[in-house]
């Protein structure tokens, strides 16, 4: 790279969120930071995209190396639209996500805004990350991440290729390292539960995670319940080829 | 299975749009089917959850072994709201999302609604089949995919384990057969265009798609393009393995 790199940062949790702050804090040092991030949070939004109405967005401030943008949109609108507009002549060198306030580990990639947008940018074949903490609370201490999200810019910077992304996540309290795994195999249960009457129902999201696989240690779970951040190289591909080759004599 | 299959039905154009109506039309003789579908069109959704307010339902009408429900979340707040009440005490035997008017195909998995409900259908372990065919027009002919339709209703409900779905797109017209295939590698550019002014822009949704591999005929694009309904086995773990193996003695 001749020249510094450009990075583009988002989340979903909005962009006056703890999380993105600490990500540009450490960010900053690399390169050029252009923030363009959802402006109020959309969690839970996966890989959603607005359709049917338009979007706009705005630039807030410069300061320093770093300039900030909010958009009306979801995350990855966010990644969409600052490919179409303000980075249409040159792409970015490397998407941020985050960070996330709550974990976006195992199957939860599926239905995170923060991963929606990453797995965008990865689409886009640019090398991406998404960075998620353990800890919903929007004053949640984020201390102990700086070290590794340093060590993991550093790691995507070099070695990232195209095609594969990296969801990145932080247990609470001291990190032990860094450890790359699998997705675990895990599953929501109960997850909508009635807080209005049995006349008048109000159904809201609720429910409790249960990883399938407790013992395998190879997992991301494993990592996060022992200590370590997990980091899972994650593809767009979603193809099962193991039964791609069982199906493929099926004659129907 | 001792006695008939019990069938969820679920879609991202709204439980009133043609193509759900067809699906129901050829599912109806495989066993009771019950429709718990979005109450409008929520098109892009992807995995998208409703989070910070409730949802609700309400069953519309029964029709033979057929029940309709409306609900007022996403394809996956369907699928979910669905198991935590009316399916509550018995989970369905196969989860069916569509007919989608549009295709689904190669990235668009990413961002479908059609395809997050049946997604969330795999992750609980139900065998889960999301149909879409590529034409947008609200009044779409559907008459050439029933056939196939039926021979993929059979297929799953036998053939199905747990852990894989289908993405099943079916091409205009004649449908020379079913076709397994993967996921192509595809984007879209462009995404977004101003169809504003410079001083007061509107940032529509709109993009050109890319297949970024139209030699290769083992993918979902090339079955499409030569009028075969492409079936991709796909499944919820996102973990790229080739990356794993390459990172995994990294020392940070």
């Amino acid at each position: 790279m001749s020249q510094r790199p450009t990075i583009l940062i988002t989340n979903d949790d909005g962009v006056e969120a703890k999380g993105i702050c600490e990500l540009v804090s450490v960010a900053k040092d690399f390169g050029e930071i252009i923030v363009f991030a959802p402006d109020s949070a959309r969690s839970g939004m996966s890989n959603a995209m607005t359709c049917g109405k338009p979007i706009f967005f705005k630039k807030i401030k410069t300061e320093g190396n770093v300039t900030w943008h909010s958009c009306t949109g979801t995350p990855t609108d966010c990644v969409k639209l600052a490919f179409s507009t303000i980075m249409r002549e040159r792409k970015p060198d490397l998407l941020l996500s985050g960070i996330n306030h709550g974990s976006n580990s195992a199957v939860n990639i599926l239905y995170s805004g923060t991963m929606g947008a990453v797995l965008d940018g990865c689409v886009n074949g640019i090398p991406s990350v998404g960075f998620s903490l353990l800890d919903f609370d929007e004053n949640a201490d984020f201390s102990a991440t700086k070290e590794h999200v340093r060590k993991i810019i550093e790691f995507a910077l070099k070695n990232l290729n195209k095609g594969v992304c990296l969801n990145v996540n932080f247990p609470l309290g001291e990190i032990k390292g860094l450890k790359f795994c699998r997705q675990a195999d895990a599953c929501w249960s109960e997850e909508f539960e009635n807080r209005g009457s049995d006349s008048e129902p109000e159904y809201w999201l609720a429910g409790e995670f249960k990883n399938r696989e407790p013992q395998s240690d190879d997992t991301d779970e494993w990592a996060l319940a022992n200590g370590y951040a997990s980091v899972v190289p994650t593809q767009v591909d979603m193809t099962c080829y193991s039964a791609l080759k069982e199906f493929d004599n099926f004659k129907f």
